[in-house]
């Protein structure tokens, strides 16, 4: 314990990413915030950088701004998160809508290009909004959803896939990062499996964007959605993201085809023809607001690369593993995460069934987790905003709290 | 002419709601911002506003404020535009999506629930988004679009509809303020015609919340979209609303089913169970920030009450009229909206073939009104930012411009 601690400040002295901690506005009264997989911390410039565009971009430029700029946000700022966050070249992401939205559109715009096939395969314990979106889609298309189930510390493995995918496959659906355990997917071997019976892959990257390098070009995924919320700090219900790899630019079409997606949008014509590339998945009118707190994270993530965010991810997330095992498993603490960082995102989960009683005990006294029911605390730790000493302190938290 | 700038200098003296000019940003180099049916213009409170909630709300409750207010944020903001603006009860309301993605999830919902029905009633002028969608949904569900052509300028007449509607339609879309010449439809003897053939009746509010006081629940109508960046200045994309009326609560269901409108969110249950009420017509993660800045605009809304914006409406769209059949018909400019306020929206409409060239010249000088392809341009003015003064000198840059 005294070893942790000391570690702990030592991995804090040495964190080449430290200088970052004083980015985000500090929280009075939290002593240990460990769910920016939930929600991020904003940064100390937002204020300023909403002011300004409350006084000069919108306020002043007025609707000169839509011609000026916000036209292109949306796809200028997905190519941003494409480059660097996602491995993938510009003009195949764009940012829109909710994360449900856009599952809803890609999963429809996928199973309407294989017509001939009958099912949607998807892991029963993926997060709901996913498996709600496929159930929908099943029931009003005809199609089957066939559930997999994977081991929930393990998450799904490449063997899940290959025993589940045929020729009656039209997509695959999974998270890259397991929302429960942290689990990370094989990105490459398992999209490739898929292609290998014909279907198509979409990767929801909700807990992937923003805390690992993730390769869609180079895996050469078919679809990806994610969210701004989490790693990305884009505040709450910040706008989605969609990717769809550009080979299918022409082929694919969604569903909700609004003015915004359509290839001329002020020629107000009499029907509807959708713009080229990744414009056409847009629909309304963008949510440019939504979008302005994202960006100075991103101005961050530039700096420290996405790669230095994954090595700290990975050191925080060991730390805590260590911490679970010294001081929470002698209280009958289960860990429900992978014990190899390699194949684990940026949360540890770990289960007891005092944890609903615990976590609310915690939040009253200042540490902030999040707790998964019936029996899971989910520490998320974001490498930019969170310190080793702070990722510690909330492993002790919840150790005083059970005792 | 004198005439017209001694009336307009004596309106505003008189004006009860003159007081408000003040409460919105200055946009230096401005002189007439009459886009405001676009793009309403911001509070001045607004940075104060956005910083309290980024330190605050979001900054120090965190996650935590997901539970404190924001999940119910949705529903009662949509509360709240219900009661000020749309004449509708608590519970039929909720703010989400943008306007597009609501009118896909409310024609899905409207058409399913006449299955027996074939045809959906639109107007060939209606704004682009909601004919493309309308579209689309015909296209997968096998239904007919059925076209009315109202006149361009008077707009969509009970005659337009009575003729047109029949046992075949299962759903007729309007808007109720046209985007072009503002004409402003009866609602009730339309929703009436609509009912007595059995079909459900949705109205676009997208040009009229606001600025007219409307009577959903008085007219009996089935189904809503606005959007909230017009003249509830909410910023550019701000999220739209949808009203239900509660009649339909338990039989209409929208395709979209998301994890934030099913009946117990955080139960990640197995499969898919609405919410009770309106809250089942959200998807995803409501769109938090984007639902600030429309607060201050209902704040005024509420002190100025939506009768005397009205009136004002009614006053300023008046002097316009008049100072265009003075100054600008005499140089071959037609009026495109109509000539009895009773009878228009927010803005006027006006028609000259040299106005494409007119309005970048008059953007260049800091008179922002809205262009129209192939010849029109739209002065909107929002009541409670537009003076009496600056209406009329848009008019007059419109003339100077020509001249």
């Amino acid at each position: 314990m005294t070893d942790l601690l000391a570690e702990a400040r030592d991995l804090d002295a040495r964190d080449p990413l430290a200088a970052h901690l004083e980015a985000f506005v500090p929280a009075a009264g939290v002593s240990a915030y460990l769910d920016g997989n939930s929600l991020g911390r904003p940064l100390r410039e937002l204020p300023d950088r909403l002011a300004a565009f409350v006084r000069e971009d919108w306020g002043t430029r007025l609707i000169r701004s839509w011609d000026e700029q916000w036209m292109d946000l949306p796809t200028a700022l997905g190519d941003r998160i494409g480059m660097l966050c996602l491995g993938a070249a510009a003009g195949q992401t764009v940012v829109a809508d909710s994360t449900t939205v856009l599952l809803y559109k890609l999963m429809r715009a996928a199973v309407a290009a294989r017509p001939e096939r009958t099912e949607i395969v998807i892991e029963d314990g993926n997060f709901p909004t996913d498996r709600f979106i496929a159930e929908g889609i099943a029931a009003e298309s005809g199609l089957t959803l066939r559930w997999i189930s994977p081991d929930p510390v393990a998450g799904v493995q490449v063997a899940d896939i290959e025993a589940a995918v045929s020729a009656r496959t039209a997509l695959v659906v999974l998270s890259h990062v397991d929302y429960r355990s942290g689990a990370l997917a094989d990105m490459k071997t398992i999209t490739d499996a898929v292609h290998d019976v014909g279907a198509l892959m979409l990767w929801d990257l909700c807990h992937s964007v923003g805390v690992i390098p993730v390769e869609l070009d180079a895996c050469g995924v078919d679809l990806a959605v994610g969210c701004t919320y989490k790693y990305l700090n884009g505040g709450p219900g910040s706008p989605a993201f969609a990717y769809v790899n550009a080979r299918h630019h022409g082929l694919l079409r969604q569903p909700i085809q609004g003015w915004m997606g359509a290839g001329d949008v002020f020629a107000m014509g009499s029907t509807y023809a959708p713009a080229g590339g990744i414009r056409q998945f847009i629909s309304g009118t963008p949510p440019v607001l939504g979008m302005l707190a994202m960006q100075g994270m991103l101005d961050l993530i530039e700096q420290a690369t996405i790669g230095a965010v994954r090595e700290k991810s990975q050191a925080l997330t060991d730390l805590v593993v260590r911490a679970v095992d010294e001081e929470l498993a002698p209280l009958g603490v289960r860990l429900l995460s992978p014990r190899d960082a390699a194949l684990r995102g940026g949360h540890v989960t770990i289960g007891h069934p005092d944890f609903a009683e615990v976590t609310k005990r915690l939040w009253a006294d200042g540490v902030i987790p999040d707790f998964r029911f019936p029996d899971g605390i989910r520490l998320g730790l974001s490498p930019l905003s969170t310190s080793y000493a702070e990722a510690l302190s909330g492993v002790l938290a919840v150790r005083d709290a059970l005792s």
